[in-house]
């Protein structure tokens, strides 16, 4: 499902106790937290910071979430977020995610979430150049 | 947006500190928990309780989440939360949600989450008539 | 335990499916949100904001939390978060708080936390009059 | 303070953006988790595993939390929580905490938390051997 034509990040982190609910698995929202530390290690593995990012004025908000559940997690299972990008314009992003058991590799969740460039008017602006060079790859990490 | 054809439950809550982020608003893994909380209130005033139906041996297990993120919200501003039935079978069920400005009514947030019956031995199953017909609002509430 | 000789301010809520774990109860940092809307409600009966309060350059930073626990909750269950001021300071204020079932009246979770009153420079600083007033109750709620 | 008398586990990771509130700064209720993630490690590397200790009838309820807030971190800082036994009785155990900043070692938060040994059944009940002997390190971690 992860692409084969592109980087694809992986970290891996064990289930939180906090992050089960009362059905005995991880509480769906959840993931849409995976998903957002993925995208932080995907930018530090291609050699960037989002915290950097912000600091020089701008912002990824996020404008769209989308996540599908296939199969169930739980306490400290160790999971591996995958994240790539699924598209990149010089205002917008769209990262794809995959969460999969780390030693299976059977795939729990999927998902992509979109995000628009603005400064800190709120503003929709272009990504700075250095950023999107990174994101797409056209820099190596460090 | 929110149907005018069907029953739209509405709850409202000030949104906490916590749910904030650094980017001095609230997180958008939040509001998937203000729809879980919005279809629980939706059930309660359809007259019927999940955690009971949970306790009967059935579970509503989460299949897909999707938001989209128009208008941010703020650290004790009052929102409510509107929620519907998108779609009713015999095994599924998809919510439909619109997070709004308690007093403005301006659209934050929409989305849907989409839902299968299963029992307490994971298998898919027919949800019970009393609950689905609550849920269609086929019973009144008490 | 909630004292007798001081105002003490009331919230009701439900308890959200994501706030349990898979012990089947309340998560125990679930809590600490509580205590947290409890304070922001408490103000807010108070005629203040504390929204407003950070605002006009002040934060009161959290130094200290504990949480003694007694009985569980569990998902959908109605809670009462009590709310007082233990100490009052120029610079500095300690709440109380307790959890109840909100129909029995059962104690489910006892705590406080402590605050410093600093600028959004970082330094510790007095608390404004108006501020301090309110939480003492020199000033009526509007 | 972490104590030079005992053994002291160790794990690292990275602030995530959702552990981070409106002062831009991580949430003191984040740290709860923190904690909770840290004794789960701990157990790990004393060769035992909490989500096993459930599964045989067991449960380590929190009865007791505290923590103390001393320096603000921020998202994507590397934190190592540092875990240890306060305090082992045959029916509960003490852990403390302290969470610092993983390159300058800097103390930002420390804490305890208490625990009481329950069966599934809700009574207190002793430990079995196997988990004390390894939370006491009388057993080589595998």
């Amino acid at each position: 499902m992860a692409p084969s034509d592109r980087f694809v990040s992986e970290n891996s982190f064990h289930v939180r106790y906090a992050e089960t609910d009362a059905m005995g698995i991880v509480h769906h929202s959840s993931y849409i937290v995976y998903f957002e530390e993925a995208r932080s290690h995907y930018s530090r593995v291609r050699g960037v910071d989002y915290a950097e990012f912000e600091r020089s004025g701008y912002w990824l908000t996020v404008s769209e979430v989308h996540a599908r559940y296939k199969v169930p997690a739980r306490y400290a299972q160790l999971l591996t977020a995958r994240c790539w990008i699924e598209d990149l314009k010089s205002r917008s992003v769209v990262f794809g995610y995959e969460i999969v058991d780390a030693e299976t590799k059977t795939v729990l969740v999927t998902g992509y979430t979109k995000h628009i460039c603005v400064n800190h008017q709120g503003q929709v602006t272009k990504m700075p150049d250095y950023w999107r060079a990174a994101l797409a790859g056209e820099r190596n990490s460090t």
